[in-house]
């Protein structure tokens, strides 16, 4: 039978549950060129592989944290009424001739090729152009608009250097939104609520209160943006922010005008280190006035459509949270984007008691629904369990022995806690639940 | 509140759900220079947008419908053992001089460019050497073995011709599966068992009676390979069958020595047009002992490892799913992959009375949890409304209108099927539910 209700997508992940069975494994060392702490962490858990510089694979472990970042973002868009699409790397000259964004005088980013025909090719490095040719065939009078389009789509950047492991990739996954709004106060309203659904998305996975809206140089895109700049160490930027003011300002356009119209003084300012989480631009309608998007409005006159254009890097902000929440020991998740939520030890796995008893928790966990990596492997120690444990960071650790079965109890850790406690094995269900609510 | 349990994504598309608000059109037209049914039908339909020729970006319908493929594909990946990974497109030289299929004598649809350090770099084709380097770090021994590891990746071929829409794409979405053995035995239970996950996949998404699986030529992979095939028009294919005999043979390799292998005589097959659905290949050891992937079998001697490929095209394949469910007024999506199960269309939308019952009908079934688009827009006829509904394609239509007011009923029809009834709209849920399970 053919189910009637398709959810768009579903867990079905029990199997790499399992951790015997997982196939990518946790290494004592990180290849030795690796300077940045996100990658070399997430080398070694085992969330991914580096192909190249500033070019990684996802294994199982960071394709979950990646899923639920992205469904995070994904719900944040869609709250303000963005609808979903996939475009194409694959792009063409002549589109992007049109806004002077092909020569790479003016893009030194691109990586580009040839089809067979000689015709040149570059893979996107952003996707403002064609997204705006294609709204063309989508938006003729204002009762189309607003429209509210968003990816999550791989991006090429040919960067000269990529030290920063998955904050800066040569290739890395973006969600980027486009709005086109009939006029500015349509557009500034937008705008507006995509600053809110931002604040949404960084505080769920809870770097909000580190996070800082700065106005920035526009780079390639525009004159001037709008940075979302998260205080961490292995950062690229520098900001300068006064947080009883709640004033942030790139390093940039730090000058004594600015300052002026901040009504703050230079000493006032406190200089971090930060990396950016999100970026906004305000294209006006300068971008499809050269691309030829116009609307006609509701007296039949023909007018230009107005674009923003909004980004996040998926797995910058990954490893932006790496470096926030972490130790000397390994990552330390937040619950929402954790790749489980409990990493379940057992022990003594030669003794059928008690990996019965194991077995029987791991049963319940997920009969419960809830998410759990279980360490059944046989040729490993406690000592090396409980390292992976610390390095892997999920948030919860259990772990069932000759011990905790003698105390008829589960042995339960914060992973940012420092110590671990005895739960009787007949409330740990209401437990977990409990600590999940906090 | 954090969630405790996450699942892998959640569906979240009610705003899509309003015709009056999704931003992509059906078109009257597809561009002049398309010649494949399954482009010009999901171009018109607003499904795809054609960015250059092989070239197509998603649009809200028609991600609906890859996720879905996905999800199915995944799931019977996962049943055998599958883990979930994603590789990189952009891929070292030095690799896959390796195995010489680096220079273009000898794969022909390399993308390639450079590094700005100067160094070349290609964008993946296929992915077995950059996952069997991987590898090298998870298989010690045979303990590791067997590991099946599969992706949903984009890939990128220069192919000299495109003109079969998106069932030949310079950049298209694919699954690709790996195995990895001890020993032959092991290979060739994972083989058979990919094979029939393959059936399973075909299967529901409702191909499965007219696909075939048959001997081939390896191309620039192996020797020889398995393809599965399926009879539709518009296909790049020609195969040799006999359904009673159960016996399907590629043109390429069709010869005396295979007619008598096969104890078949040439007047007895049929000559039919099919297309690609699915191929795989095995490497043996070869592949692994180019590469050095070499693992400890119990006897702690050091032994080359066994790879099995398997790929499906996802894209192709809602490609061959259009080409064969659609008649000259659209597509005829099969249940398991339509992007909605309902398209409801309210006819009288300015009439208050009419709009209020249309919208109770919605509600209530969003929430029976049923997948409904709803085509509330004002300014199109009752015609327009029909037209669109047949080329959009979903399974069941229904009908509120003045006239169904009247009767106190809603209009259903099968999109297969030539005839509209009148259900009473009390037992609507229970007429479609009945409908689901057939």
């Amino acid at each position: 039978m053919v189910p009637f209700l398709h959810t768009w997508h579903k867990v079905c992940y029990i199997k790499n549950m399992l951790q015997s069975k997982l196939f990518s494994k946790v290494r004592k060392e990180a290849p030795s060129e690796e300077v940045s702490k996100n990658a070399k962490l997430l080398i070694k858990a085992g969330f991914i592989y580096k192909e190249m510089a500033g070019v990684y694979a996802y294994l199982p472990l960071g394709l979950r944290v990646l899923e639920k970042i992205k469904n995070i973002v994904r719900e944040e868009m869609e709250k303000i009424g963005g609808q979903e699409i996939i475009m194409t790397a694959l792009q063409r000259k002549d589109l992007w001739e049109k806004t002077d964004r092909w020569d790479d005088k003016n893009v030194d980013v691109w990586f580009k090729s040839k089809l067979q025909s000689g015709a040149d090719i570059g893979f996107a490095w952003s996707h403002e152009e064609p997204i705006t040719e294609m709204m063309k065939g989508c938006v003729a009078s204002f009762r189309d608009l607003p429209a509210l389009v968003f990816q999550f789509q791989i991006k090429f950047r040919n960067e000269l250097r990529a030290k920063s492991g998955i904050m800066r990739g040569r290739e890395f996954l973006m969600k980027d939104m486009y709005s086109y709004a009939a006029n500015k106060e349509m557009h500034d309203k937008i705008y507006e609520r995509a600053i809110q659904a931002y604040w949404n998305v960084f505080k769920r996975v809870g770097i909000k209160n580190d996070t800082f809206m700065t106005f920035a140089s526009g780079g390639a895109f525009t004159q001037f943006s709008h940075e979302f700049q998260t205080i961490t160490d292995g950062g690229e930027d520098f900001i300068y922010i006064n947080r009883e003011k709640n004033i942030a300002v790139n390093a940039e356009i730090l000058n004594d005008k600015t300052l002026k119209e901040l009504g703050v003084k230079q000493e006032e300012l406190e200089k971090v280190e930060t990396s950016e989480v999100g970026n906004i631009f305000s294209f006006g309608t300068g971008k499809c006035e050269q691309l030829g998007l116009f609307y006609k409005n509701s007296e039949g006159e023909s007018a230009p459509v107005w674009l923003g254009s909004y980004g996040i890097g998926i797995t910058r902000l990954m490893g932006v949270l790496v470096e926030k929440f972490s130790d000397d020991r390994g990552i330390i998740w937040p619950k929402s984007v954790a790749p489980f939520q409990v990493h379940l030890l057992c022990l003594d796995v030669g003794d059928k008691k008690i990996k019965s008893s194991a077995d029987k928790i791991y049963n319940l966990l997920l009969k419960e629904g809830i998410e759990v990596l279980f360490d059944d492997r046989q040729a490993k120690t406690a000592g090396e369990k409980f390292a992976d444990a610390d390095l892997i960071g999920a948030p919860i650790r259990l772990v069932v022995s000759k011990k905790t079965e003698d105390a008829k109890s589960v042995e339960m850790k914060i992973r940012s806690e420092a110590k671990a406690k005895l739960v009787p094995s007949k409330s740990l269900i209401n437990t977990l639940k409990k600590y999940a609510k906090i």
